[in-house]
């Protein structure tokens, strides 16, 4: 409905109501009010106004509830990520939800169409986030910091053709490790993808492996295939696609599409269905076309390098070279990496052409990135950087999956004891008791009603799975005495007031050893 | 400048530029290329364009970035919120950053032009956030829950004018602790009261004071002093600026801008002044005008039980009844709060007429809101809910400010052991100690370069405050151990390699017992 119409029919409605109003207020005849009436009601069905209220009850597209079953899940995982990153001497820094708008500007190629900007209500024009990499870039060159480690687990947004049971939303958590500073080559680099490694062993989600390659093996490659210098971008992103198409329809894609030559884009088939370790970088550096490329070359002795490290680092077994990983974003300069886990590796067949951003197996990617800080200094000075991104989202919908098939409740709570009353009105007592327990450091709840049923209150400590409850009734209350009962177990015996808080600490600390 | 001059002077200059190009490709005479390079800068100066990048490098208005210093702070702050909502059973959620615009209408009054409105690029009409207890209640609604105890910790968003070193931002943290359900009168009241007095002790901020008040006394005390019900919630506000402002200039707002009767205002203005405990209470529930006031009896009834439970969760001293408080909020229905630190205490002098939307030393507040969840559901049935709100980022103010003040530098990495390299070249060696460390859980670092100088690597232990360094040299790897040393008494002692975790583990153990 235009909303001139809707606008006029109110009017009507208005004048209408006024109507049925004076009728009522002059005790006018009843079937005659009952008449205006039925017309005021027409009125009102037309506009769908029928008194009730009309809130669409939903969270934009894209998005979601974290529900506290959920947010357990999110903790754990953020404090294995966390743990590994301050092993690692990160520090941690937070940047606003929105930039300027002109701070992403420019970064992100075609995915700027994804960008959600803010409204114009006079003063600066702003747009969410994007990633964390650019606002990190801001950071450092607006603070003029030359070195950092640091990490930033924080969401982003991207108005991107959301699919939430495979975990991509419109508003996502990044978790980022980078470091920032002119080092020597490949450290850092080898240490990003031991940070990978660490996690993603911890987080116990199954076999994975880390793919690198550099990029400049790929424009090494590019150039001594033939393709022209203007398109290594454009191959670049086709080949991207390798991981969730065939070959015939990246060919394809490249001849067709984007204008290469047929000859060439054979020769760029015979590259990139190859993989392999230290062995396949030394025939490559011996291979005819790419040994006269001075890129590839470099890209492949900095390789060598990077896996010298991840031996000593003791990460080899995990890591492969792939000469068809690309990775989309147009800012890498250096080395890029994605870690994939084995049991979701994508078959071709399994997802359609760019119907995924990463494959479904893609858990962690990230690569080096040293001009963009430069874009950000008006003298262009750069700050080398390489980062790593976990995939946290993939990581909470998997870890979700495994709960659900494996019907085990994570708890919501912590809390250690329920104080429970046995008779009616003992509310007063139960709240002394709770006050004395939580000065305590011990983590406990009540009822809230003053005279809940036992049976009730029992129930509850089943359901939330709270170890201990302490019991007060007349007689307990009379002999200055609590009864201790071990949920589980159901076992109860009797402990003096005074020694409450010594016994409850010592029986958690018996649970808490018993169930390791 | 007006869009279309700058327009206009960059296609002369477009035109010019070219001008420039042919006479040098045209080898043309030097003294004219000259004039016509002197013309093209000129016009690049009247818009300000030297080739230079114009980035302006900052946050938007109203917002900051936080440093590894500020985060060290927060995540202390946290840690101890978060610890005292899990002491009392807490669940924890998440709602997104952005919410359709329908469901923040009609629920902040006046305050909704502070709302940040996202553009409309097609699909839903989206706002910020501007609180957390609106998706509060739209995620009960939504999800039919009839119970919960929860806290929600997020970035909020507001329009409103920053006093950022007052700790006043557009993008900030709030920190929301909400009991809701069906419950018997105070107790969930009388539990945030606990958890906001538990908070403030724990966070060692200085003496504080809770105010207390209930919308219904407020109410009540107005009708019996003579104000018109529609204009109850416009007198409210006036008496919520109190607290930073005369009696005198709310007298004049109240008589002169919201044309209340003087003989009201001035009885209004006997009430406002009194504050106290019990004593008080059976005071007004005496007073001949109050105690004809349905509404004042029964919230004096309730704040009597509420002072009750108080005493019983030993916080009596910490509460304080005040018939000055009056909170802006519509959405209020029973009882209100504000934690007050008493070093901060404004007094009106200090801050002009609504300057502050809460007085300096406001570091928590809330209070019941029963019929909020009822806005978002078909039927309008309600949820009742009573929650706080701890005012974070003044804490984070607060803190920041005393290590300031102590030039206490805290740390921003949790680094336990640096790996340092006594010669050149030993890069591989510390690589291997390193990893061998962190799979041991041990928070390890060494430098990115391959020969960093000894000098340089003990100075970055003393800055980074890290406890100890493990030193490798040719004679410790020729003999198979390591050099131990603590960072602060520079004392060192050597160590066979297979028992340096084990070493580390004990050396760390003893240095904490120590400092406690």
């Amino acid at each position: 409905m235009a909303t001139v119409d809707r606008a006029e029919i109110q009017e009507k409605i208005k004048v209408q109501g006024e109507v049925v109003r004076k009728l009522k207020a002059d005790k006018a005849d009843k079937e005659q009010i009952e008449q205006e009436v039925a017309k005021l009601l027409e009125l009102k069905a037309q506009i769908g106004d029928d008194g009730a209220k009309k809130f669409v009850l939903k969270t934009p597209k894209g998005t979601r509830d974290y529900s506290p079953q959920q947010m357990a899940i999110r903790e754990g995982v953020f404090d294995t990520i966390i743990s590994c990153f301050k092993r690692h001497g990160a520090e941690t820094i937070d940047t606003p939800v929105f930039e300027l708008k002109e701070t992403l500007t420019g970064k992100y190629g075609e995915d700027s169409k994804l960008i959600y900007d803010l409204k114009d209500q006079g003063g600066e024009i702003l747009s969410l986030r994007y990633d964390l990499t650019v606002p990190f870039a801001r950071y450092l060159a607006m603070n003029k910091i030359q070195n950092i480690k640091r990490y930033h687990i924080a969401k982003v947004y991207r108005r991107d053709n959301p699919a939430m049971t495979k975990g991509r939303f419109r508003e996502f958590y990044q978790c980022d490790f980078d470091i920032a500073g002119l080092y020597d080559p490949m450290l850092p680099d080898a240490e990003c993808l031991k940070i990978v490694a660490e996690i993603l062993q911890e987080l116990n989600l199954g076999e994975f492996v880390i793919k690198v390659n550099h990029r400049k093996i790929l424009d090494g490659m590019f150039g001594a295939c033939g393709v022209p210098e203007e398109k290594f971008r454009s191959i670049c992103s086709a080949v991207d696609k390798l991981d969730k198409t065939f070959w015939d329809d990246v060919r394809t894609e490249m001849v067709d599409e984007k204008g290469l030559e047929p000859s060439s884009a054979d020769l760029i088939g015979t590259y990139v269905k190859q993989s392999g370790g230290t062995e396949l970088i030394d025939m490559l550096l011996q291979d005819e076309r790419l040994s006269k490329s001075k890129d590839a070359k470099e890209g492949l002795e900095q390789m060598k390098l990077l896996l010298r490290y991840c031996e000593l680092y003791g990460i080899k077994d995990k890591v492969l070279f792939d000469l068809s990983l690309a990775r989309g974003l147009d800012y890498y300069t250096g080395v890029i990496y994605e870690a994939i886990l084995k049991g979701f590796t994508n078959t071709p067949s399994a997802a359609g052409a760019g119907e995924e951003q990463l494959g479904v197996g893609s858990v962690a990617g990230g690569g080096r990135y040293d001009n963009l800080v430069g874009m950000f200094d008006a003298k262009g000075k750069n700050v080398p950087c390489v980062g790593v991104s976990i995939g946290v989202e993939r990581v909470f919908s998997i870890i979700e999956a495994k709960y659900q098939a494996s019907q085990i409740k994570s708890r919501t709570t912590q809390t250690e004891v329920y104080v429970v009353s046995a008779q009616k009105n003992l509310h007063e007592d139960r709240m002394k008791l709770c006050a004395e327990l939580w000065d305590a450091n011990i983590k406990a709840e009540h009822s809230c009603k003053k005279s809940p049923k036992p049976l009730t209150q029992f129930q509850y400590c089943e359901d939330m799975q709270i170890p201990l409850a302490i019991i007060i009734g007349e007689s307990e209350l009379q002999n200055n005495v609590v009864t201790m009962r071990n949920v589980s177990s159901r076992e109860e015996k009797e402990v003096p007031r005074d020694k409450m808080v010594e016994e409850i600490k010592k029986t958690l600390r018996d649970l808490q050893t018993q169930s390791k």
